[in-house]
């Protein structure tokens, strides 16, 4: 009776294609229900095509069109000027899932599952009954081809049901046609939202939107630079799992540790490989296909115990501080918001993978006080739109006590509500998204952790912010006291003695007792020549006839005595320094420095720089520190705490 | 050069095995850091072992143990007493992901995707490079099987490293030993209350948790019934994909549409049948084979057009309105809540997929009035613990207005804060899960729409019985007062006038102007022969040597004319009436009604019924309606609106 039951259990048991579960389970690709499926069908198309033309150095050329049927069905159109693809490999793109050239690579890169546009063509194939059309050209005077396509879900294989040869006036791209269910009228604004948001963080791409009515919406291209390219590495041992460690000895072509170690990992020189054997006492000649599974485990505790460089950053590409700002700012242009910052962590590791953590929070303004704040999340430059409650970033916001940065949080824990805007982006040569429909990233302790830290450094820059204001305006107030109320004093009591009304200059001073630091910043439309700066070589790479930025520091020394210090103004990475004066001290990446002469008491110095690079607007307030002098003296800048 | 970028993107192509993708995606199954590896491991053996004793009619007995290694890594021991499996079946059960006997089945399971057991496989090989270990004995007189098996991530297929046979003192059973690396100190707690989730849920289960130090924990089988089996149903026209049906015409058997729509779709009698040709437009003869992508779409549309049979709910299993109230009576023993209600939708059908929900709301007692209710999620009998943020029970939840129930909620949006715990069990043929992890359910509209509905019905009795009780309150106080103070003035009245005290019954009964309905319930231990009962014959099946539930309910006519109504009390589905006087007019399922005779002004009635098949303390409260008399004359109960 009992064998019975077994083998009657036994002759259930069957293969199940991933087409077949995928087709079960649409809802984990993104399709759960029309609104959803239409943003995804979009969003897999335009990821591909802006990893396709940065893989290929092409300025992307984004189309998207949708077209409108009956009762519920949509036609999805998009198309690029990427490199095309080569006839052999559309069935095999576009009608099978898990394939795929990005799944292999360690590199940054937006696809990276082999699944996303496959699962577009298998959903409009469930939905609608209809093939999928692609249409592609790899070469200018070369046809273009045109397949049609299904696929076969039991075989996860594609079935061609047309091919033919079509003339395209194009150099060379693809065009993808899809019929899918999708509602349009809910779906719109999110694929609005999403080209919008992608174009942002893309300003290499331009992205033309038409919709069902034939209306045009034109997200232009804001910069001819394209991203600089992610390089495809090796996998870093900080993480590696055991039995990814296993396999790599089994497929290795190296006959000896030391170079399996180098040649198999990144950030494995001769001194790091050295070192790991003597940790692991393993001999550097074993043969890595002869090791045991408690060697290899010896070698694994050794990666852990010996400082291994952090791994290169070639391979990610994260968005930067000026263009967080900036899709900040864009979110943000109606609310005149007090100020925005920014914090980027170095890249870390997680499981073997690099990934590097930027955020951005925008404070105050007419944003609403009493709504949770607004976050806003990117993977590897994808706006993520759906699942907001089980990412990664949401629950490390989640963890930090918010109360005392003027938010309201109910028992220190949550999302906390009041004026602001959260921006969180992670790159990384692998998103551990929680799902293949991509739209939050796992729990993984390491990533929670980078992503707590940068939100801490916001936090104190926004505490900092509001001390400094708060500072500023006490002041500023004691200031105007001094100045109206002493002279209408000296002014009456010199009259009723009938005395000269004495100089009151050194009496304030006395009284203010500070060096005041104030700044205002404009911004000039450049000519269409290039900004001239002998200062940095590479600045005929950056974008011409754009907006100059000019910042000017005036600083007062209301203080009884000479003073003498340093100043340092902080400037955008990307952006190109034009004229400066006085002669500054030494300008970096990062910072310009001053090393100010003394100014006297009641004295005033004015400081200019000019920014090139920048759009109107991508820097807005400065940055300042001082050093050399006791920072409680000052007031407009921050104690230097070195680079 | 142009071609040149398309081949060479081309030769990057490649193939990605499902096992791959996988072990770099593995916080897709749940296994994204070492407290939920662990977790996600006991989950996927224990959720296999209760459906396959289930399918195979056996009471399942679990034990799992887990052992805690040096440095992260544990040994989970999973092993039941189910029907064992044959032989040549381990490697691809446990070898093999997208492999299993329940995918194609529509019918009610826990494991329904072939991925879990197998992924924990994966994950300890990824993490420990060890082989997993299978005893299995599939026959009382046969020796039992060991194999030991690893995964060939690149093929998706087993490879045995060693089998053999030995003597398993057990008649049938499987035991499954794997390392794996996990956080046993801070995984314990989830494990522990996982399992006791399962068992409140799963009362036909015994499990036994042993923890590294020795310690067992012994959930208790409370009953010795097997959950009802859940049937094999064919899919249901509604909802069902344009696609899929055109698939199904594909592989059907039929050359007619008729005995196509009659033999592979459920609900599809020849009524049916032939009022969705007519609709259609198209011949009951015609061959399904020769049919055209529009005429399918005729058919697809005429399936929403017709009224079709609700799907036979055979197939589902939900848990009851008793089990949902002694679970969560079970998470508040310590709180002494005000109440509980639950509701239960019937079943409806998304995409073709049958499902049910049910819900329950514990309010009040010492339950936190500052904190976020907290949420108690199910699907098909298993407990939720992740991906709270992400399911949809969360968004219907978040999008009541529950302000007016007393709990609070910024914006009258969001999970509410507030003295609540609200449970939602969500049962189906196939769960949409957001993702492979299975912790939370994607936002289909129509799951979303009845867990609204059934949170709404809930919500409606929290009002009545907020109502119920205030009015109940505010009737007594005056009643008080009437019955202390009335008396007081007549005695001193009567005393000064030097005249008897007069009988005041009539005065009070006067100024009340109501019936009063009020109830005792007490619990008395039964002796082990059955409870005798002529009125249900299946009564002998109940478990017996338990609890009987006495309910008293007493009715005062405190109104100054007779009065005669139909009394209901609401008794649970599950329970067995004993006893009931005075002799009832009806009893269903449902409800017990009396017909009361004439009740002269200050007269009162006792009735009394008998319940058996119910813990102590599942029925607490009586839910008491009236018929034939004006509802706001009684406090006490509510007026029946039907059935």
């Amino acid at each position: 009776m009992t064998e019975v039951i077994a083998h009657k259990l036994a002759k259930k048991q069957k293969e199940i294609s991933v087409a077949e579960f995928f087709e079960r389970n649409k809802h984990i690709l993104g399709f759960g229900n029309p609104t959803r499926a239409l943003l995804t069908s979009v969003k897999e198309g335009v990821d591909n095509i802006l990893d396709a033309c940065e893989e290929s150095s092409i300025l992307p050329e984004v189309y998207v069109e949708i077209r409108n049927h009956e009762e519920g069905e949509c036609k999805v159109i998009i198309e690029d000027n990427g490199p095309g693809i080569v006839k052999n490999q559309i069935p095999h793109i576009f009608g099978r899932l898990l394939y795929g050239s990005r799944f292999h690579a360690v590199r940054q890169s937006r696809g990276q599952q082999g699944i996303g546009i496959s699962a577009v063509v298998l959903y409009g194939q469930l939905t609608t009954g209809k093939h999928a059309k692609v249409i592609s050209k790899i070469q200018e005077d070369r046809p273009a081809t045109v397949t049609e396509l299904a696929i076969d879900t039991n075989k996860n294989r594609a079935e061609v049901v047309n091919r033919d040869i079509i003339h395209w006036d194009k150099p060379s791209g693809t065009r993808l046609e899809i019929s899918i269910v999708a509602d349009y009228t809910r779906g719109k604004r999110f694929v609005y939202d999403y080209l919008q948001s992608v174009s942002i963080v893309n300003p290499h791409a331009q992205i033309t939107f038409k919709e069902p009515d034939g209306t045009e919406h034109l997200f232009e291209r804001t910069s001819e630079m394209l991203p600089s390219k992610c390089i495809e590495i090796k996998p870093h041992p900080h993480g590696v799992e055991l039995g990814t460690l296993i396999k790599m000895s089994k497929n290795t072509k190296s006959r000896k540790l030391s170079s399996f170690l180098k040649s198999e990992f990144s950030s494995m020189g001769d001194r790091t490989t050295n070192a790991v054997c003597e940790k692991s006492q393993l001999s550097k000649d074993l043969n890595p296909k002869d090791m045991s599974r408690e060697q290899f485990l010896a070698l694994h505790k050794a990666f852990k115990k010996v400082k291994i460089m952090a791994p290169n950053t070639d391979c990610l590409s994260p968005i930067g501080e000026t263009l967080i700002k900036r899709s900040l700012k864009h979110e943000t242009q109606e609310i005149s918001p007090e100020f925005i910052v920014t914090a980027s962590r170095p890249a870390s590791v997680y499981s073997g993978n690099p990934f590097q953590t930027e955020v951005g929070i925008v404070y105050g303004g007419s944003l609403s006080k009493d709504k949770p704040v607004k976050l806003m999340r990117f993977a590897n430059r994808v706006p993520l739109l759906y699942q907001q409650g089980d990412c990664v970033s949401t629950s490390a916001i989640s963890s930090i006590d918010w109360r005392r940065y003027g938010l309201e949080q109910s028992s220190g824990r949550g999302i906390p509500s009041g004026p602001a805007i959260f921006l969180t982006h992670v790159s990384s040569t692998l998103i551990p998204f929680t799902s293949e429909s991509k739209e939050a990233i796992a729990d993984i302790p390491e990533i929670e952790n980078e992503i707590k830290l940068a939100f801490r450094e916001c936090a104190r820059k926004v505490q900092s912010h509001i001390n400094k204001k708060v500072r500023r305006v006490k002041t500023r107030e004691k200031f105007e006291l001094i100045t109206k109320i002493l002279p209408e004093i000296a002014k009456k009591s010199s009259n009723m003695l009938d005395k000269p009304v004495p100089s009151l200059d050194k009496v304030i001073t006395k009284i203010m007792d500070v060096v005041w630091i104030e700044d205002l910043i404009e911004y000039e439309k450049t000519s269409p020549e290039p900004v001239q700066s002998t200062l940095f070589d590479d600045s005929t790479e950056k974008r011409e006839g754009g907006w100059i930025t000019k910042s000017t520091i005036m600083v007062v020394n209301y203080k009884n005595k000479p003073q003498k210090f340093k100043l340092y103004a902080l400037i955008p990475e990307d952006a190109v320094v034009g004229t400066v004066t006085p002669k500054p001290m030494k300008i970096t990446n990062n910072f310009i420095k001053w090393n100010l002469d003394t100014i006297s008491p009641a004295d005033k110095i004015d400081i200019f720089f000019e920014l090139a690079g920048l759009d109107k607007g991508d820097f807005d307030e400065n940055d300042l520190y001082i050093e050399s002098i006791n920072a409680s003296y000052v007031i407009g800048a921050d104690k230097w705490e070195g680079e």
